[in-house]
This record gives structure tokens, sequence and C-alpha cells, in this order.
């Protein structure tokens, strides 16, 4: 990252980061005392409680396929924000942001398993948003993985996984977002810098670099391949480092 | 409480308290930045998180009045629980229970307040169940008055109180379950006990010990007139008690 | 009653009514031609359909149990008020009140009955109020305990209880209303007296005098232990005359 | 009617009645004390609460047009029929039959009226099915038509019209059901009837004998003109005999 | 029609058409690629894509009876209309016309068909209004009757009958609007003339004259027995027309 | 495009397309006679209709801003796939994938405009598939496009604009599907490669090249840098041939 680290220095980050570095992350393993795995996962000011919840069987439609099932959701606490939100509960439907987010936790999470070595087992992934500072789907994404590692060898702790949890859990993911702001491209940006970034960028990574997931949207300004390539670089390196603290955390 | 403390020897609690004792109980007030009155209250392993949110104005239909609103709404994360429970949100209506406890919060926490004092503001109070051990709505109500009266002092610190934050907040409150298991009169149950109990109910008071909510149930089997007093008994002295350690978490 | 018939003098009802005195208490059972029991119940002008529909087996969670089950549900016309209010089919769901009326007239029924006894069958009761003055929710308990005797009957007739009537339905019960007016504690409250109670009070008993429920609420001013006493006093007596009421009309 | 009598001797009806025969019909007026117009219309078994609800000013779309409102709401306690219903408010929508029912009144009612002379009030007309026997939906128009008489007397009587109250009523409107049983054209089907009718029709009319609606159906066997003349002669009496009973009713 | 026709010269049409012609109508079979059987209608500027779609197997409370099934679900297309209209998936309800229209389509088309001829099969008609010019209902019949003949030979080519192709279609449908303008009877109204109809009417028939429905509305003004004639008159021979189109259609 | 054009010959598609090859793409405008801007669009067998409506006005939050606002719902006709889908009408509610291609739409279509240019007014675009072959939500946007260009003509021509036609429309939009199928890049995926697609793309870019929006999913098979650049060439390279289609066809 040589040459775009040049380019990193322009702008000024509201708390003082370099533009290709991430906030403070930190996962609490087993924050939940009923899940079968939990993390309180926090990127700065951004905290997510993420859950992995077991149960043995699969959807009827995936019934006598050898195959495990996982699934996601996530939500947002009505004041996790700076102004109060409606519950969608209340609203009485769910408002396409939070499905869309679902969808893609739900996608990148299922790039970590073997769903044969799995089993017939389902596990649903809750990501609850306590607290939003941007990144809030990023976030959920890299505190899921910690859960779900857990869940798994829950699961192997039970001899309930059709091969071995290392089988089982193929891959780790990562996921970290990346924007342009003020022309600079940065690293896992704060509220702040999302409201105002004119490129933003999501980016889901397995553990050894590969993707999952690529988002990214100029509504704002459009960009050019050199801007996407620049933001790709910074995401894969926030990735790995992402990769490098849950491997402690889990250590 | 010298005499029913004779009567309340007789069982054996799954965690070893007295049958008149409450379990552990704290308040982390300012668990959130956004908020303008938050508090993660705990009792055991019950644990909510109670925000209060400010808004200028009322509802349409109390404009006008001088008076300002309170109102509350309480939830359960799907994995507060022993097994996951659906999102209110993805089911697309909110549950009878859900219902039943909002509304008495709301009550509950009216009581408080002095709402011509409080001038046109509306306080939300959120109780979202983080883990659920038994007492979820006595905790939210008793978190909540703490969140409640920081958001008080916060209108009081923007001079936009009608009077002054004493006479809007004109009283405390605290809440807490008590019940019959196995015919002793046990305070503060937790989810084991609850699901035992013959008997349950739950109080609200406020800090001067008079009642603000009496809701006895009998399910399994009808109560008479004594059992109903020690129940009684046993919830004033518990909420006094909570009392103690509002003030203490307020000082 | 000697000591509490003093205070109860105080005041003037809007009716002329004593404090401790019911209003005019009707039942006509067999209102309907089609339901296994039903009873339209009048408590002044207060007007209630309860019917209780029988069928056999029950849910499915409660299967292989050899145990029944009794739910209920409570609505109102629109125009049983003063001003007419929307129907929840319209607005597509149910509100907050209807739900927890609704568990409370369920949970009051399920105590008259030994669910072994009634075998696997479940009883719904429905409570639509035709016309409301106060009391509904309590009308509504006290009529569905006749049509239940009837349902009870019904399937008696048929051979279809796992015991003897007799045993299935274990107790009976009635409700009332009750609330503190310009200081005066009152039984059996209309509209006019409901919107001004400062404390407001429903209690459910068995036949024999035991508490089934006691939900008492101090919005507008919290209570002491000598006016809950007072009221459950007013509330025993009213149910003991209600339990005689319902008697007459099953003999 | 000399021709088709004799034709309509060949069945037996149910109940005994000639084929060109109206159950027994009451209306009870003033049935709801709260209601500006109320009636308990029964048709045999079928019995109706028809209630006119008038709100002063009209929906948004139609204000400063000077011109009045009137819709209705059909509706059907859960036990009206031989087995239990479910409440459209639990499944939180209202199924294809209420909705065509509601909107077929509103039309029929709205036939009645010189919107303008009402001047710019809306009257809602809510009709619950307490008990169905077959003809609900022609019950409630007729009876409707009685609280609606009730209503606009009542708005006369506050001089809330923006001309005579018979302007404002320039009609009455009555309705039946007809339908072909076993080759015989039969009037105002019960139940027992309406399942077995191969032809099925309902005619509403005003009380000079036109046409409002003409509703006929023949899913099981399809239908020449001769019955069709045939069904329409039989309602056109029908309603005839109704509009002498709603003004002996109003009288 | 001689006597009528010298009634229907009075007005002018919008396009300049006699009363008692129809507009253009035209079939194009085998629009869609994936369904079983499709038409696209077009009746003047109306324009409807009917699909017929066909799964083995009927609803729950069919099965083991021996017969088929046929249901409808009518549709437009948000700016199918002048104004763009809200979806009825956002608003999360579907409107009163729509579940009528649907309910009108579905017994219409099960009026062809032998539904013991047709086996357990259930063929469900998709009416989706793509552009609106008024008679979509009787366009929607009309095209449907048409790709339901489709698909009935598709099951044919199966060997999926029960019985021959001929005996489970067992008539045609066709239908179309009149209506009275200006004192006119006019057959197959657009949109303009619509608006302006004091009585409106659909009719549907079978291919040999008979009726299958008759739904005649006068919310604007009454109607006397004899404009009732002259409407079905008119609307019989617009039937009779659209079947002749309908067997060119599909030779 | 040389380099990987050598890649491109590894496979045989369904069709016999080379992997770089679009389907056959065709825009048909004023399909509708109603909206300000209309176009059916086919890709290949896939084809959507899209509407543009416009409305004076913007959303409540957005007035006085001077700002326009554009906004788009996509939907699928119940058939418009090889076996019958549920309309979310009827469910009652919309699906996630619905949700997040309608907001895609819509994000893409606001880059092409100048919303102060655009002034206050709002454009809805409505993309209702009505028959699917894969790539229906980038046939959409591409057809938006066409759709949208005729709306702001439409506007100009009545003055309505803030600004000049060219000024308001500041670029053009296209966007195309692209995947990895047995290890090949390929453009403009149809359903049968859709389905295989190990790794999945949708690309929007503007008329001169820059990007809108990327988004390529590998729940499948992760996939590394160089497959990614692989997949953008193919696709920039598809929507610089969409850009001129659509400019002919505006033509």
């Amino acid at each position: 990252m040589t040459d775009s680290s040049t380019v990193l220095s322009i702008g000024h980050r509201p708390d003082g980061r370099q533009a290709d570095a991430l906030r403070p992350v930190s996962f609490e393993r087993g924050w939940s005392d009923h899940a079968e795995g939990s993390v309180l996962v926090e990127f700065g000011r951004t905290r997510v409680l993420c859950t992995a919840s077991v149960v043995e069987g699969v959807p009827r439609w995936r019934k006598g396929s050898g195959l495990g099932w996982v699934t996601a959701e996530y939500a947002m606490l009505p004041r996790a924000t700076h102004t109060r939100g409606d519950r969608e509960s209340v609203k009485g439907r769910i408002g396409g942001r939070t499905h869309e987010i679902s969808r893609l936790i739900g996608r990148s999470l299922r790039a970590c398993l073997d769903l044969k070595a799995l089993g017939e087992n389902t596990i649903t992934l809750d990501c609850d948003v306590l607290q939003a500072d941007g990144g809030t789907r990023t976030a959920a994404i890299t505190g899921s993985y910690v859960a779900l590692a857990d869940a798994v060898q829950w699961l192997a702790s039970r001899h309930a996984l059709a091969a071995s949890p290392k089988k089982a859990l193929k891959n780790s993911v990562a996921a970290v977002s990346v924007g342009v702001i003020d022309g600079e491209p940065r690293l896992d940006l704060n509220y702040d810098e999302d409201v105002k970034a004119g490129v933003d960028m999501n980016v889901v990574c397995t553990g050894n670099g590969e993707f999952v997931e690529v988002q990214g949207t100029g509504e704002a300004i459009t960009f050019g391949r050199s801007t996407l390539d620049a933001l790709l670089d910074l995401a894969v390196a926030g990735c790995a480092s992402l990769t490098d603290l849950q491997r402690s955390a889990l250590a």
C-alpha cells in the first residue's frame, strides 16, 4: 500500500485516524448466557450484539438434503441512532434497508461454512445494533463470524456436526466499509464520514483475502476504475487486520 | 417484617437467596452515547437497556394543553431467552404480552412526573431486554426511572422545562415481582421460579411507599387475602430497597 | 362491611346507587342459536355478548397432553361507545387494550376449569361488547363464566368430558371493577365514573371468595395500603353478589 | 304474480314457507343508546345490528364540495355462524367477501340520499351480524335504511342538514335474496337453502320499485333469461313488502 | 335488436362507435413463454395479460375429492391508469375492488369447467391490467377463457385430465360491460363513458347465451325493468360476438 | 479486451453467444398511453415494462429544498417466472429481494439527474417484470433510463423544469449482469446461467464509463482480484454497448 498511502494523508479524520486505520475494534465473547455463540462487537462507538442460535433440523424446503442452513436478521434498537427511529415491529413491516442488510449478512456467513459438514442444523445469526456510529453492517458481519465459530464449536462438543469443526468452518469472513471523503479514500467510516461520503463501499473478504461481497455505491458522485481500485486495496488490507483480531479473540 | 420472615425460611431458592432478598441489582448510567437518558439495568442475569429519548412537542391530540407526554415501548431481543423467539417486526405484529408490558411501563412512569411542569415535551422510554431471567418488566420500570431522571435533568440544563426539575419529577418509582412458590411468598423471582409460581404479582411503588400498580395473577392456583397481604408486604419492602439503590445510582 | 359502609355514603353517584351497590345485572342464556354456550350479559347499560365455542382437539403444542384448552377474544363493536371507533380489522392490527383484556379473560376463565377433566377439547370465549358503559371487561368475565358452564354441560351431554362436569368446572368466577372517585371507594363504575376515577381496579374472584386476578392502577393518583384494602373489600363483596346472580341464572 | 305462483308451489321449504314468502321480519329501533340511528333487524334467525354514526364534516377528498358522504362496514361476529370463524382483526386483514358486502351496502344506501341536501356530514353504517342464517347482506341493507332514516331525523332536529329531511332522504331502499333451489325460484333464502341454490341473486330496490343493484350468480348452474325474469319478479315483490315493513317501523 | 337499435342512435360515442358496437378486440395467445396458457387481450386501449398456471394437486380442503380447482387474481400495474395508483403490495393490503373483481373472475371461469373432468389439478388465472381504459374486469374474463382453454389442452397433451378436454371445458365464457349514458344504453364502455354512466352493468355469458353473472349498479340513478331489459339485450348480443372472436382465436 | 477474449472462448453458452456478447436488446418507447415516459425493454426473453410517472411537487421532507426527487418500484408478475410465485400484495408484505432491487434502481436513476435542475417534481419509475429470464434488475435500470429521458422531455415541453433538459439529465445510465460460469467470466447471464453462476455481479455505469454501482457476490465460491477485474472489464464494455442502444432508441 505504499502508493496509496501518499494519497491517504490529504484529509483530517474527525477522530484523528490515518486514512487507512481502523477504529479500535473489540470482541466480547459469551456476552449472552443463553445463546450458543454470542459476541458484543465494537468498532469505535458502533456496538452490535451478535448471537448465534442453533436448532437441530433445517427449514422444510431443505429437509433430507443433508445440508445445514445459516440465516441472519439485522435490526437496530430505536435509540441506537442520534434521533430515535420508529420500531419496525410497531410499524408492522420491515424496511428495505433492514431487509437488504439481513440478506447481506446471511450470504456472507454462509460463505464461511461447508453446509454439508454442518449437517442438518440451522444457525440463526441475530445482529442487533445497540449503538450506531457508521459501519453497523460490516461490524455485524465481522462479529457474527466470531459468534458463528463459537456455535460451531458448541455443535462439535455435542457431536452434532457431520464432519470436523475445521471442515465445517471452512473460512473466516470479515467486512469493512470504505469510502471517498473530500476526494480521499478512507477505511472504516464513522457516521459523520459516512454522511459525507461521495462514494461508499462495503467489502466482505475471507481470511485468505478473497472476496465474498463487493458493494460500491456512488449515489452522489460516480467513480472511475482507479478510485475503485484504491478502495478495494484499502478494504482488503482492513479485512486482513480484522481477520487477525478475530483470530486473537477466538484464541 | 419480623413475622413474615419466619414464614420465609421454608424453601431453598435456586440461587440461595432468602425469600425476601433481591438479586444483585446494578444501574449503569449513560450506557448509550446518543440518548438523553440511558441505563443498563441488571437484576441478577436479567439485563435491560432503558433509554429515554426527548423530543420537543407533544402528539397532536395533546397540543396546546401545556402538558408533556411520556410513553414506553418494551421489546425483547430474539435470543434474550433460552430458546430464540421470532422477531415481532418479522411477524408483522406486536404480541399481546409486549403490548401489555409497554402500557404498564408507560403508566408507571407517568406517575413520576408532573406533566405540567414537564411542559410540552415528549419522553419515550425504550426498554429492550438484552437478556431475560425473570422480572424483565419490573427491571424495565426500575431502570426507566433512572433514565427518565437523567432526561429530566437534560431538559432542565437546556431550560426546557416549565418548572424546576424537582417539581417535574415529583416521585420516583420502582417495581418488583413477587410470587408464591411451593407455598412460600418470595421476592424478585428469577425465570426458574417464575415458571413454577402458582401466584405471580408485579407491584409498582413510588419512593414514598404508595402503590402505582398492583397486578396479581393466580392462573394456576387462586389465592386468599392473607397470601395477598404477605405478597404486598414483600413487594413494598423490595421497592423500598430498590428506591435506595436508585438514589445511590443517581447521586 | 360495617366500617367501610360509613365511608361509602360520602358521594352521590350519577345513577343514585350506594357506593357499594352493583348496577342491575342480567344474564340472557342461549342468546345465540349456534354456540354451545351463549349469554347476553348486562351490567346497567353495558351489554356484552359472550359465546363459548367448543371444538374437539387442542392446539398443536398441547396435543397428547390429555389437557384441554380455554382461550378468549374480546372486541368492541365500533359504535358500542359514545363516539365511533375504527374497527381493528380495518386498521389491520389489534390494539394493546384489546390484547390485554383478551388475555385477562382467558386467564380468568382457565381458573374455573380442571383442564384434565375437560379432556382434549378447546373452548373459545368470544366477548363482543355491543354497548359500553364502563366495566366491559368485568362484565365479559362474569358473563363468560355462564356461557362456559353451558358449554361444559353440552360436552357432558355428549360424553365428551374426561370426567364429570362438576369436576371439570371446579370453580365459578366473577369480576367487578372498583375505583376511588372524589376520595370515595365505589363498586362497579359506569363510564362517567370510570373517566373520573383516580384509582381504578379490576378484581376477579372465585365463587368461594379467593382471588384470581387483582389489577389496580393509580395513574392519576397513587394510593396507600388502606385504600387498597377498602377497594378489595368492596370488590370481594361485589363478586359474592355476582356469584349468587350467576347461580340463579344457571339454575 | 299469478303466473309464477303456480310455479312456486313445487317444492317444500325447510320452514314451510311459500316460495314467494318472506321470513318473519322485525325492526327494533333505538337498540343502541349511543348511535344517532340504530336498528336490530331480524329476517327469521338472521340478526343484524345496524348503527348509523354521524360526524360533522366529510373525508378530505370531498371537502368544500357541499356534498355529504355515506359509507358502510359489514362484519360478522366470530360465532354468528354454525362453526366459529376467525376474527378478521386477528387475521390482520379483511376478506374479499367482507369487502364486497361493505361496498354493496355503501352503494345501496347512497342511493337513498340527496348528498347535497345532506350537507357536509358523514354517516357511517355499521352492520354487525350477530347471528347468521342466510341473507345477511340483504338484511343489513334493509335494516340500515331504517337506521339511516333515524340519523337523518337526528341531523334535522339539530338543523344540520342543508335541506329538509324529506329532500335529503329522497328514496327508501330494501333488499332481498332470491334463488333457484331444485328448479324452483324462491324468495328470501335461509342458510340451508342458500347452500343448495344453483342460482343466487341479491336485489336492491327503492321504495318505488326501481332497481339500485342486481347481482345474480350461477356458479353451479348457468341460467336463462326466463329464470332471471322469474327471480326479478320475486325480488321486486319481496322488496315491496319490505318497504311496507320499513314504513311501519318508522311510523 | 331492431327495436332498441332505434334508441341506440341518440348519442355520439367518444370513438364514433354505434351504441351496440364492441371496441376492436384482439387476443394474442402464447404471449408468455412460461405459462401453460397465456393471452394478451385488448378491448380498444384496455390491455390485460391473462396467464393460466397449472399445478398438480388441489388445496388441502379439496384433497381426495377427485375435483379440480380454479382460482383467479386480478391486479393493475400502478401506471395502468391516467394517474399512478399506489401498489397494493406496498400498502400491505388488497383493496375491496381488487378482491371483488378477483372473486368475480374466479366464479366466472369455474362455470366453464367440469371440475371432475379436470381431475385434482389447480389452475390459477392471473389477470394483470397493463393498461386500463374501462372494462378491465370483463376483458380479463374474456381473455382468461382463452388462456384457460390452452391450459386445459396442455393438461390433455400430458394425459393429466380425468376425462377428455372437451368434457373438462364444458362451456366457454365471455363478459362485457354495458351502461346507460345520457339515457342511452351502450355496449362495452370505455373509461370516459364509464365515468359518466348513470347505470353500469357487467354481464358474463356462456357460449350458448346463458347467464353466469349479472351485476348491475345504479349508484347515480336507479333504473326500471325496461332499462334492465335493454341492457341485458345489448350484453347478450355483445357476449355472442365475443364468443365468436374467442373461437377464431382458438382455432 | 484482447487478453480476456482468449479466456472467453472456453465455454459454450446455452444460446450460442460469445462470452462477451449481450443478448438481443430492444426498447419499445411509448408502450403505455398514460405514462409520461414508458418503455418495454427486452434483453432476450427478459421483458420489463418501465414507466416514468411525473407528479408536481416532492415528498414532505423535501419541500422547499428546490430539489426534485426520483424513486423506483420493482415487481414481478406472478407468472413472469418458470413456476408461479405468490403476489406480494396477497402476502401483505414486500420481500427482501424486491426491496433491495427497488432501492438499487432508485439510486441508479438518481445518478442520471441534476435534482436541482429537475425542480420540485417527483418522478416514479415502475419496473414491472412481465417475463423473467435473468438480468431483470439490470434490464429494469437500462430501460428506466429511456423512460426517464422521455419524462424529462415531457417536463421540458411543459416548461416545468428548473433548467434545460440537457442539464437536468446530466448522465445516462445502463446496467448489466456478469458472472463466472464453469470458471468463465460471461456477460449478460440468462436464467440458466444465473442459476449456475459461482460469482454473480451487477454493474451500473454512466454513459461516460464511470461506475454508479458495483455489486458482486460470491455466495457459492469466493473470488480473487483478477476475477473481479475480468468481470468489471466485461461489464464496462457491456454497458458501453447498452449506452449506444439507448442513444439509438432515443434518437
